[in-house]
């Protein structure tokens, strides 16, 4: 491969983590999750920062994607250094010293069954 | 960061706000929304044009997305110069003085589970 | 507006009409539809070809879409110059002569509760 | 068509094939789906490589995209060199000797209802 495929920066508008879940847990809880895939050779180090409504950012937190692998992280999952508010609407910039590929999904399940959203970040 | 990103003008072809919903409102209304990411220093200034499958363009709408802030705009709620049809097809241009970055995102409620949808604009 | 946005092609990869839906018709009927914006100030001479797995494409497909209007087209509803198969998989690219914004859509009613999908389609 | 749509080479950072599904099967079975299109005159000779969170990439799958033709191949069903696993997060690099359109698409059945995702790979 050339060059791995990807940008450097990518941008999420949207993002909101329900309070509340239906189903067998963690599978089914409802979360949020950035997908980042590094196709390259060499470890990527990502930040991520997060943009809310009414208050000001929150990070950075720090993720290593290793060469050649990709890391599926749970927004649920971040606490360091802040967890992330339930409820609340968010928003998020990736930034990668390498390029990686960011992509972006919702499982939602307040109800009974449960829905899906997905979407490629913005790049650049 | 050096400048802030996204870009000032995005579409979505796709609107349309289903005029019944189930569950309890109003976290589960039917509803369109768009998300509006300003990462950048300063305030962003924005306008929504909606057009129609038969009328002519309503707007502009008009909107602040704070420096450093996100905004989660629900259509429903948008009244002013007027309310956004209920049960009719549209699509909408935003125009921004400053880099944001957009995605539009439906929970539709019709029948008892709830369905997601989300894309990003179509930038430029 | 100075240009008005989108391109003058866009591909749609995914297409696939489920075969059956439940729910009050014609709402619910499960379809796709391919969301067509022309904020600008000429009408849109629009056409859609499509593909599939095992035969020779079909169309053009021809629509309109006049200045200043969204167009939300079920590919349900085509039928000239024949009409899209059920239960197939199928591919689209759209052409017009104007820019415009495209966006695909599918709700899917086979099972007691809607699905829905979106994306924009692909550029270029 | 001057040039066929699309892209040599496209990226998908979700992947996930749920390990359990309800429904008739293979129809409803939990599955994601590679919508490939190849709008052009020439037949595209099409690589995947699959990335994991915790082992060595997967691959190359090799397929074929005649000409004119579109491919909706599901990942459940890739089994040279090696089966995709089940509840495991991938992701997928597509690069083509063509220019192709790509489209990422999963049918979630874990529950009884189904939930759909699908979004544009990321080109480049």
């Amino acid at each position: 491969m050339s060059s791995p495929p990807g940008h450097e920066r990518w941008s999420i508008a949207e993002g909101y983590i329900p309070e509340t879940g239906t189903g067998p847990e963690p599978e089914m809880t409802s979360h949020e999750t950035v997908c980042i895939l590094n196709a390259g050779e060499e470890d990527a180090n990502v930040t991520l920062t997060l943009y809310f409504a009414d208050r000001d950012p929150a990070g950075p937190y720090r993720l290593t994607v290793p060469a050649r692998r990709t890391l599926h992280q749970r927004f649920n999952d971040l606490d360091d250094p802040e967890r992330v508010p339930r409820g609340a609407d968010y928003a998020c910039v990736l930034e990668s010293d390498r390029p990686v590929v960011v992509q972006h999904t919702r499982l939602d399940s307040r109800q009974a069954e449960n829905a899906l959203l997905t979407t490629m970040a913005s790049p650049g």
